[in-house]
């Protein structure tokens, strides 16, 4: 048993980093001063465990319990626990947070039973998970699992218009060691479902065995601007007309079988009452668990927008933000994580993740999976996310019991 | 005949004013420092004919020729002739200025002739027939016709946080007269007709015998923001979805019949790739020429507001922005458009409007009809409206011989 006040008091604390007393929530958008303070805390927290410290060339922190043995091989090799600290604007305090600060909790358990684990244990905080400032998302952890050139990404120009490499040397986090330098044994993350399901079947724990795959694209449709008054219906290359096609489309793709699809940015050019627009430039967010079901779902949109920009004479292009395949998840370990589910008598159930997480990328090096806890009301990405104390030092116990099981006896 | 050279370098002109050589074309917008510049050298030309200029309290200008007789009565009545000159962002040099200036050439022609009117002829430019920095549009001659009062109006705060009397004070042309002081005898006004049908058929002159009533609304739909990866299709409240099946339902509704409705801007919140949108704010115009199927359309889409609604789990509502019904104008002018152009050997088609103009204002205080020449392709707020110096040369001479036949023998 971990000590449950001690990982609560840690995600407060953190969560007054970066809050916004107007608008609720928290804002601590990766490499910002905000997000460096919370960096300043978790390192701190990490020193306190006397942890030994390492940030990579991207920014991603590390604090490491040794070992028993320190011998090479095999067992030099970490268990991996983490998340990411960066948030959204106006973020819930538990979305990334709760798994690291989890993972601080379950060495501090060794720590205090006085118990030095059989491989080192490694807590993680991946730099710009949430993709807010600078894109991709789950960038950290992407360069860690070499999923993307460093130099490259270091290039990165943020929507407030500085390079990632800059803010990252001004924060002082740009770190010495290089990204993907220590591959884990295997990594496990902690996280909030930011989803329904295990709170509507009333279920406690999710044992996450696949995350689906996302496809992210940005489509600029150009047609004619002209006068509202006096453009005949059948004359018109509606920009905006043809966008809401493409939204009613998708809703009729989403709406049977596993598919999701979401248009969350839109913007009409030149948006004026009395105008037809002349450009509609819109995002899609298509994700499917199955690689084959969500190609069949890109290539219908395609097949749509072919005949869509012929039926409306206007100019149809797209292009790709972000392609991650589906992922599955090491069979061991979600195992091991319904075993401990079992053993504590908790209710659980397999589950895929809906959104993105540093796992995903780390599968990549390492066997991974995740843990969810219910979030209420499915609500994320939003001041009003919330789980229960008592559910998150739950989910963290158990995360606890799998670490345990998972070192070599 | 009147001088065409001349008109046509004045188009030119005050063409030049506030041009963009940038983007392209001219902005004016209304009593902005360049708007200013283009009434002062409107007020030079109106000198140079050595008119009575005066200036209202919402800032039109007026200039009159005066008639051989002075006695009070209908006689003194002017007939007015006018428009507009300020323009949208990027504008063709046509829209508007083309009427104000097609109305000097008249004058001019009488003095050139030597020949005094039988009644006053006053050439009007209204304020803010645009309606892009204040609204709403056609606003000078709308506070003219007694359709909004005055105090209120220059009230009114714009786009860029200033109040309209302000900037009207500070161009110095906050008049003296009362707006409606003088009501015209009758009011004919002749602009490009910025629509595609003149062109289409090879029709040289419109005789425009209506003009179709408008109906802008902006309708807010509120859903709830949530995580694109996570939330199940039919648990979702997605305001950018509701939105979309708007802009396709009233798009039914304008294919078949005399219904026009456009959905010109379009903004979601938070806007971000992979969150449902929690907020669509959009705005819809709609036009028919007959009031009864205006009205049906408007409660159309009231009734499948509601219907979406209950059906998202979303809340909408509308604010109308402007409602002005269809105008019926003078049969006895539009008569004599068409006489006009059989004399002159000139194709004309009778037509309506489907732009709003200050002639639907004054109509309301004042028998009133416009004349319309062709747009290429149907271009208009847009630095591509073209209309062709002969064609605009044949508009204002039509213009004359109208007048000459509207004026007391
Ligand atoms: N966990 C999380 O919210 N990740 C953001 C990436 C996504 O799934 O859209
Ligand atoms: N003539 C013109 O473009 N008026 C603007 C008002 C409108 O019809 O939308």
């Amino acid at each position: 048993i971990l000590d449950g006040k001690r990982l609560i008091s840690q995600i407060n604390e953190l969560g007054e980093t970066g809050a916004d007393t107007i608008n609720g929530g928290r804002t601590r958008a990766a490499l910002t001063d905000d997000e460096k303070r919370g960096r300043d805390l978790l390192v701190k927290w990490m020193k306190e465990l006397d942890l030994d410290i390492q940030v990579d060339k991207i920014g991603n922190i590390f604090g490491t319990l040794p070992a028993t043995s320190s011998a090479p091989g095999d067992a030099s090799r970490p268990l991996m626990i983490g998340s990411h600290i960066d948030t959204v604007v106006n973020a819930g305090a538990f979305d990334g947070c709760y798994g690291v600060l989890a993972g601080l909790a379950v060495v501090r358990a060794f720590r205090q039973a006085g118990i030095q684990p059989t491989r080192p244990i490694t807590v993680a905080a991946f730099t710009n998970e949430e993709g807010i400032r600078y894109q991709p998302d789950m960038m950290g952890s992407l360069v860690y699992a070499g999923g993307a050139p460093l130099a490259a990404i270091l290039d990165t120009i943020g929507t407030d218009g500085t390079r990632l490499g800059d803010e990252l040397e001004r924060i002082g986090y740009a770190g010495e060691m290089e990204p993907g330098a220590i591959i884990p044994h295997e990594y496990i993350e902690l996280h909030i479902e930011q989803g329904p399901i295990l709170e509507a079947e009333g279920i406690q724990i999710g044992a996450v065995e696949n995350l689906q795959g996302i496809s992210w694209q940005e489509i600029t449709i150009t047609g004619t601007a002209n006068h509202a008054g006096t453009t005949p219906t059948r004359l018109r290359h509606d920009a905006g007309y043809a966008a809401a096609s493409v939204i009613t489309f998708l809703r009729d793709i989403a709406s049977n079988g596993t598919t999701l699809a979401t248009i969350g940015s839109m913007r009409f050019e030149p948006n004026v009452i009395n105008v037809i627009p002349r450009l509609a430039r819109f995002t899609v967010d298509l994700r499917d668990p199955d690689e084959a079901r969500l190609q069949a779902a890109e290539q219908k949109l395609k097949d749509f927008l072919a005949a869509l920009a012929e039926k409306e004479g206007v100019q149809i292009s797209s292009e790709q933000l972000v392609r991650f395949q589906p992922v599955m998840f090491d069979q061991g370990i979600v195992a091991q994580i319904i075993q401990s589910a079992e053993s504590a008598g908790l209710s659980y159930r397999r589950m895929t993740s809906g959104a993105g997480h540093d796992a995903q990328m780390i599968a990549r090096i390492a066997p991974a999976a995740m843990i969810f806890v219910p979030s209420k009301d499915g609500i994320s990405h939003n001041p009003a996310e919330f789980t229960s104390e008592e559910e998150l030092i739950r989910g963290a116990n158990l995360l606890l019991d799998v670490v345990k099981h998972r070192l070599p006896d």
